[in-house]
């Protein structure tokens, strides 16, 4: 019992920090038109920066003795090795390109890992406010309501998302858009929007039948999603068909059904 | 002054028959998840149509002696001719792939031609509740505010959109991805998010920087968004760089500074 009450506290302080980074977002969001003498990537930096800080001191005031791993700390700091002790694995900001152009998919990633395990996942989507939590063992909800992962079991009706990545040599991109050939064969179609933890979201709610990403930024962009897809009834896995590791940069996601019709056509993508 | 009444009627109009078909969307958004045994194709094929005569008959009753053309219409009726006359050009329901998976990238799409000139054009997107709205030579707005294109002049540093479209025979697909690889060395990012509609207003808030799509459905899913474009300091033209014809199933658009260097890129891509 006392274990379900400190996830519910988790959660609560995680949401609330999310929100309130999710202000200040949404503040940069609608600048974004106006900082062209300034710069762009100033406010982008200054925007994370603040979003990671204040997530920072919120996390760090109500759990002191938490770790905290952050894309912005990581940057500056480099990689901080995750533990078996509960850490929080935070991006301030997802979807730093929508945001610089003010394409409304941009979120706050909250996760906390306990013995390495996800096990509470916020994401909050602040332009069109939705709320993405899940909390191991308790179920996923957007903005409340209880969502699931969808019921398709047929590849050819897929949605399927991915992301064009940000490497641009020769062989990064060729493999790239073979794989997108290899799959518009299998999928009924494609969506790319940017923002690998609202893709994952998009899993869990089911707006998105299967989803992978090769190459994003670290654990802060799929620590809260992977949580919150399995408390949909949905699946997070190595694009391989192997163990998802939280660390790799390779994620995969999808309902139960389509898990092995989507990786053997993510092997023959190869 | 009479025809800047008129405009402005028929402006109104347009919005309330798009707002009243929205509304029939976001109702039949949030049930496709409950239609699985009923089929979706149902669900799409009735919403579509009941949209379809909804808008048509809202049109027919203001404006008696107007032409009408919609997806709907044709599909049943085969094409109809394109003349000077006053016509409506409309798509009840843009984004279909994205209305049977609950993808917010949903609209409703109604266009004025007067002399085959786009005249009038209203978009609504009724789940994230955005509504862009062009009249010839009056602006272009987003739920009531102002909008212009993007000042980004630097091909490099823009955000893409296209589609993957629908023909899956082997040649449409090896240039589709051909395309993108050649694209993905010269532009920041590329999104696909299914509404050809929402790509042509989301150029016009300056959300995204340039877009093209090939093959797409009919004169309904541009006669609107080439009205707003326009009005929002865009470019409308032909991926050859030539006019744009509505008919022609052919589209791309930007802001000025980019089309130069957009066409150079396009044309090398083929």
């Amino acid at each position: 019992m006392a274990e379900i009450d400190s996830l519910s506290e988790f959660l609560a302080v995680a949401v609330d920090a999310a929100k309130r980074a999710g202000e200040v977002i949404r503040k940069g969001f609608y600048q974004t038109k106006h900082v062209e003498h300034k710069g762009e990537v100033d406010l982008v930096t200054e925007t994370d920066k603040a979003c990671e800080d204040l997530i920072f001191n919120h996390l760090k005031k109500h759990f002191p003795t938490h770790k905290l791993i952050g894309e912005e700390t990581t940057a500056a700091c480099g990689v901080t090795e995750l533990t078996d002790e509960p850490t929080w694995i935070v991006d301030p900001l997802d979807g730093t390109t929508n945001f610089v152009h003010g394409f409304p998919f941009v979120c706050v990633s909250v996760g906390l890992t306990i013995k390495k395990v996800p096990t509470v996942g916020v994401v909050y989507n602040p332009i069109i406010d939705e709320l993405f939590t899940g909390v191991i063992g308790k179920g996923a909800f957007l903005n409340g309501n209880p969502i699931k992962v969808s019921s398709q079991n047929v590849l050819v009706k897929s949605l399927l998302a991915t992301e064009a990545g940000t490497k641009r040599d020769k062989l990064t991109l060729d493999s790239t858009t073979n794989r997108l050939n290899s799959f518009l064969y299998k999928v009924r179609s494609l969506r790319m929007s940017g923002s690998c933890a609202l893709n994952l979201c998009g899993i869990a709610c089911g707006r998105l039948d299967i989803f992978y990403e090769l190459g994003f930024g670290g654990p802060w962009d799929v620590a809260a999603g992977a949580v919150i897809v399995k408390e949909a009834g949905g699946l997070v896995f190595d694009p391989s068909g192997k163990d998802f590791d939280i660390t790799s940069q390779r994620v995969a996601a999808s309902n139960p059904q389509l898990k092995d019709a989507f990786i053997e056509a993510l092997l023959q993508s190869e």
